[in-house]
């Protein structure tokens, strides 16, 4: 197999948002993301292997300071509307850290969370760095992008509780949690924005035990307690 | 106040490694951070603000990609031995990723860490994008480089308990834990290594409840969970 200049340029041009929204397209790297996509249910365009194409473009079309052997073009799934029903589902409000988002979909993976929602000012669930530290796991869980007050109203509407975490909520330790709902968890510096927090029936927070004065934890770092503590009971 | 070009060499220089380990300092940025830094007990050797010195000078001497209004060089404080007591402590063995290391400070310090041990193949804790994540929790968490079998060997002789979070340990929901002792987290994708496990008392798993085939935590989200969990009993 050999590659076009054509496609080294439009698989280059994938790194930014805009040709991601353009095409409906995304780029995974690594032999175990690779086959990770192969396996889901994600159509994989194209399969492009260092081997076959040489290092030099390689080296264009990888988004990596390293190129792995291996990269993939996948296409973007049709999101058709998640209906909320039975089971734990995920809210974030404004998270913005690819990393971040990253992470809280592997472990909204680990914790068999229905489905991720985004408010519309999250960071790109398809970004470079959000499939990298989701490890996979970009591929199993659903996510969609929606407005999160109407989506708490739909859950309350059901008789599904929306839960949130606050700097004055309740002890998420005591607190009696419910096996299923919804779950809300802030933007990074600011937390839920007022409108969603409004919606929210269950105030939540994280104990603090340092005597020094750390003010708050990561986002997915409170996301990971916050997970453990509904799937523990 | 101006900055001469030697002086603005010698700050660009801690971007390594080898001039941080030189100099025996490091350097942090932000308006937060720099506050942090002059009210820790750790010596600022000089605070250098955007407006004084202009903004091309700044743009070379800050590690961001856009320059703080002001940044601290700050010296590492000395090392004297840290002896375990009681209370918990956190031992990270071959924590790699500058990030995940930030935030597992923060975490100590939320959740009242006496100390955190790093073997020597850690991250080092000055890494700035370490600093960055920690949210200034680098300057309330005690961290010590160490040989973590002879750490653990030493918990032991005291009566203390060490515990460790493997693939095949025991349910950490169900498992009855200390209020004190070392808790060990290993590499991002080996884990803990041999010689270290052999002197894990209580060995730790974080079930996971996806149907769907996540592999593993990230190591930081793991140490949110642990500490939360050896926290709230």
């Amino acid at each position: 197999m050999s590659i076009t200049q054509a496609e080294i340029k439009q698989i280059r041009s994938l790194r930014e948002k805009k040709f991601r929204d353009a095409y409906g397209q995304f780029v995974v790297e690594g032999e175990k993301m690779v086959q990770e996509a192969l396996s889901s249910g994600f159509e994989v365009v194209k399969v492009v292997w260092r081997e076959e194409i040489g290092e030099a473009a390689m080296a264009r079309i990888s988004q990596l300071s390293t190129p792995s052997p291996v990269l993939a073009v996948v296409s973007r799934p049709k999101t058709s509307g998640i209906t909320p029903g039975e089971g734990l589902y995920l809210g974030l409000d404004g998270v913005r850290d690819p990393g971040n988002l990253g992470t809280i979909l592997r472990l909204a993976d680990w914790f068999g969370v229905e489905a991720v929602f985004l408010s519309e000012d999250c960071v790109e669930e398809f970004n470079p760095k959000t499939i990298q530290s989701s490890m996979g796991s970009i591929f199993r869980v659903q996510v969609e992008k929606t407005d999160l007050a109407a989506l708490c109203r739909r859950f309350r509407e059901a008789g599904k509780p929306v839960w949130g975490t606050f700097l004055d909520g309740r002890d998420i330790y005591r607190e009696p949690l419910s096996p299923g709902g919804l779950v809300l968890m802030g933007n990074e510096s600011a937390g839920i924005r007022p409108e969603v927090a409004a919606e929210v029936d269950g105030r939540l927070l994280i104990p603090s035990f340092g005597r020094s004065g750390a003010e708050s934890l990561n986002v997915a770092a409170a996301t990971a307690v916050t997970l453990s503590e509904f799937r523990r009971r």
